[in-house]
């Protein structure tokens, strides 16, 4: 019988001998076509956490103008990042999905319902469906944010209620998973040092 | 004040107003920036099914070669659907693709470990995502496997085994979200008649 080595480079298939070399003490995990029925466990792929949808408290601090300008300025700085490979590159296409945005940041942070009477219900992760998404868009577009609220100087006060609501609702918009790790959190505590 | 439709018009953002009509009795459900912060509670995207790997009783009778003519005939009627251009353009790269395939499952139903002495563990996610699968891609897949056991009548009385591995696992392959459904479900009960 051929040894291993001889048989790779037969077939021209292997990259590395890494694995072949650690698979016996695995091997009992992914053993195959044995003599009986094997069952894998069932697996939950993501779970999107709970979102906590911030109170009216930032609109009255902020108003409309300053929340747009906000979004605006996000959506600038995602353009020099791969993420802005995702929007439109049509110039009037992508002021009609960053006004869209900035229309459902108003209303979300208490303004008018602009959004809901123009687009009707939100409906964010079935918006995003059309875009492929993964973890990393999601990240970078969560550091981006980290970065607006800073050079804008977001109030202070509102900084923890804004980041509980983008940072859970971002995981929302992941429809394409590339890795089996969970979904990286960014908790408040963990973050809040940097601003 | 303006009313909707003016509004609507001035903007030529909005498609339709059936949502907006039908907004008001859904009101509650997704109403924005309130007096409080308002927790939209944690949800589960996909789950994957537990998966019933088969046992060696298929090798037992098929055999490898009838193994491998049966992948080679499922990936020849997939190159004809729309999943087709998810493989390789280049031959020679699609062969190789195809006859790792072929070692999975010469491995998987009982013959030799063909598959784990050239590849390593099996991780079939892993594997599949640089790709992007959708639930779409995953049911044509699913559905030419069924359409290649009847052209290559595959034995009979282990059709509930098989079946009742490839449909959950095909599940795991899918990366690329692109609707909030369930994963529909094809339970060997529910096909076995079109067999």
């Amino acid at each position: 019988m051929k040894n291993k080595e001889q048989e790779s480079c037969q077939t021209q298939r292997i990259n590395s001998f890494t694995k072949i070399e650690q698979m016996p003490q695995n091997r009992e995990k992914f053993r195959l076509g044995g003599d009986e029925i094997r069952h894998a466990e069932a697996m939950i792929d993501v779970i999107f956490p709970s979102v906590a949808f911030p109170s009216n408290r930032i609109f009255k601090t902020m108003g409309e103008s300053a929340i747009r300008e906000m979004v605006w300025h996000h959506h600038e700085l995602l353009l020099k990042t791969k993420v802005g490979k995702l929007f439109p590159a049509n110039e009037e296409a992508f002021k009609m999905v960053v006004d869209k945005t900035a229309d459902f940041f108003v209303e979300a942070l208490g303004g008018d319902d602009v959004f809901t009477t123009l687009h009707g219900e939100p409906k964010l992760r079935v918006r995003h469906f059309k875009i492929p998404i993964d973890e990393n868009d999601r990240e970078i577009w969560l550091s981006v944010y980290k970065k607006t609220l800073k050079e804008i100087n977001f109030p202070k006060q509102h900084l923890e209620e804004f980041w509980n609501w983008i940072e859970p609702l971002s995981i929302r918009m992941i429809n394409r998973r590339t890795n089996m790790q969970n979904i990286k959190r960014h908790y408040w505590n963990e973050v809040k040092s940097s601003f």
